[in-house]
């Protein structure tokens, strides 16, 4: 893409009101833009980010069995009024409103009721069973508070995967599947490192529920990670009693702030029961479906990848959800052989951004590229080509180097 | 991907209140499922064609120039009331809800406003000018009546583009270059044959705007088509001075029913005036940026193909848009020669649904294929093999005719 045709502009500064790393340096990158608090749009460079992650996370869901739907926001009260959850005392972050003839509807915050209500259509037996079904798509929450950016969205991108098996054994093998799947995703995301599963509250059903939690100082939560084993208990659930039963140990625990990337909830037979969500077994008896629910935030995933990659001048994304993987800069000299590189890097679809714009200095181009932070900068010069081709320096290192145009084109070094 | 795992039944009666051929052909087939009046979820078989679709129109809007991002659903009030749309004698679709803190906001029906509002941080200049921003997004409408199935969404997908022009003659260009992209979407999504681009009101900036109505008796909109021009004139500009403008003469013109797909529209400054989206000239005059609007329904353009592709069995979907491409049914004796033709398909990217399940009759089975309407059906039987492969039938053609195995596998006949 040519950067003349990207209509976005960098910031020099965030907005004042603020506060949090990620969403300042999106919105000063020309990523997202904030509509309120807790509410922000994506612009080209951030929807290009949220479309790689996306991709990234609807391959791992489709690899372990998932099958896509699209549910909607708006929400008959139907079948949260029969799981008790349409109080606004048990859900405190519903956003109702009404039809046009008085009827009070809901936006959905999460989607276990209509999930569960629609599957009564469709499973009966013990052979429709087991169903994963998953979605991306807008959840919307009535935050007091939304000052941490893209963490505490009152309207945001989720994959929410809903289970429905025969029995926990059957839930209990896709739930490890799953999680390791969510492994994956981390992975190739670039915040694996950073991430920990960690035990957190299970509810009614699971004495326990998994968080995936990414360390970081704009996280919400304190967790207590073990390094050597890879795993971490919330605070929330930290006691004596059930760091015995976890056998963890109070000195290998290290406390830190994390940001809750994912969850995954054990949820038995909780809302299915209440919906009247049954199947037949092989002899006829009528038994409820047990349920899983399994919950990536995009937005969220996507501030804690910008809380983690970054350092003082911007962002430095992974290359697997960076918005371009190279971005080439014409500088004086440079202009014509810039746009051949380009022409041809296109023609062979490679994902290059490409600042051909005349009227800004080597220095705001050079600041600009590192503020968006697209893993390979290549320059073209007319110093580059009197060197013998671009000068190419990857976000992450501290050195150029001189690389035959030839080679750039071919091997995208 | 295998019957076996597709959790949807199809049924044999739509809903008792679904009175739209539409949906009732989308329901019984399990691509939707009515969450309530006008709100329809997509299920596995929906949500493959809809994505279809999605491709279809972001490589038509790609191709124009368009840049994708995703807006939000929430709206703050401020830019509405800064155009007079926040009221609801002005806009009486709006669905309305607050804040925790007791603000009230809004749901985006549409979103001129919040993009024009946007661009202030970004237009400037000339320069920055020409931006074609483009987004597939939910829109929220507070019908009063809602009973034409996706035809009339109170929460539906559209693709929304907005131009940002310098004066008319930018925007006039933009414009028919529109019209075309929207020529090729309805060519390549199977409804150009019965699509017509219809002369509309143009409200205060421009007399006329333009939809494009593709015939239909489920249409809740009357057009005059004139065939051989294949131009149409809406109802509701349908006045003897018109057509004497428009050169179009009674006698050639047919009144017919028709389906609004999409529309587009000459804003002018509508609304960059009044939210102060100004640039400066070579000159430097302040002048307000002129603007387009460029809609299509996503759903809506799902059930228009529904409502044009069908007989008393099920759907026919186009190729381009059907969820799967082939559909391969295991019929007694075929069950092993069946699975290996799969699985070398599945090896080769072929899209195709299996019907592998063993306790159904054939049929249930090809009752089941022609009401889901997958182009082309393949099946493998013990009769089909003896006769020398596979018996194949394309979904809108009278006769089935034996294709050896490897000619299906390699050709896709």
């Amino acid at each position: 893409m040519r950067q003349s045709q990207l209509f976005t502009k960098t910031r020099k500064e965030a907005p004042k009101d603020e506060t949090s790393k990620n969403a300042s340096l999106l919105i000063r990158g020309g990523f997202i833009n904030k509509e309120m608090a807790g509410v922000y749009s994506y612009l080209p460079l951030g929807f290009r980010v949220l479309e790689k992650i996306e991709n990234i996370i609807r391959e791992e869901m489709n690899a372990i069995g998932g099958v896509e739907v699209l549910l909607t926001a708006l929400q008959d009260p139907e079948p949260w009024k029969a799981t008790g959850r349409w109080s606004d005392e048990v859900i405190d972050t519903w956003f109702k409103t009404k039809l046009a003839n008085g009827t009070e509807i809901g936006l959905a915050n999460t989607h276990e009721e209509p999930l569960a209500n629609l599957m009564k259509h469709h499973i009966d037996s013990y052979k429709d069973l087991p169903v994963y079904a998953y979605q991306i798509q807008n959840k919307f929450r009535n935050e007091l508070r939304a000052k941490s950016g893209l963490m505490r969205g009152r309207e945001f991108l989720m994959k929410d995967l809903y289970s429905f098996t025969r029995d926990e054994k059957e839930l209990e093998q896709f739930y490890e599947k799953c999680a390791e799947a969510y492994g994956k995703i981390f992975e190739r995301t670039g915040i694996a490192d950073k991430t920990y599963r960690t035990f957190a509250d299970g509810g009614a059903f699971s004495k326990f529920s998994d968080e995936f939690q990414t360390l970081s100082e704009a996280g919400e939560d304190t967790i207590f990670i073990d390094e050597k084993k890879k795993l971490a208990i919330n605070k929330e659930v930290y006691t004596d009693e059930v760091l015995d039963e976890l056998n963890l140990k109070k000195e290998d625990l290290k406390e830190a702030k994390a940001i809750e990337v994912a969850n995954i909830f054990k949820l038995g037979t909780k809302y299915s029961e209440p919906l009247g969500l049954i199947y037949k077994d092989e002899s006829g008896n009528k038994i409820p479906v047990v349920m899983g629910s399994y919950g990536i935030g995009l937005g969220r995933l996507m501030g804690a990848i910008a809380e983690v990659h970054n350092d003082e001048r911007g962002m430095i994304w992974p290359v697997s959800v960076a918005p371009f993987s190279v971005h080439i800069l014409a500088l004086p000299g440079g202009e014509e052989e810039a746009e051949n590189i380009y022409k041809k890097m296109v023609a062979q679809n490679k994902e290059v951004l490409y600042d051909d714009r005349r009227d800004l200095s080597a220095g705001e181009k050079l600041a600009e590229a590192d503020l968006i932070g697209i893993p390979q900068r290549a320059v073209v010069s007319e110093k580059s080509l009197k060197a013998g081709g671009v000068e190419v320096k990857m976000r992450n290192a501290e050195k150029e180097e001189i690389v035959p145009i030839e080679d750039l084109i071919l091997k995208n070094v």
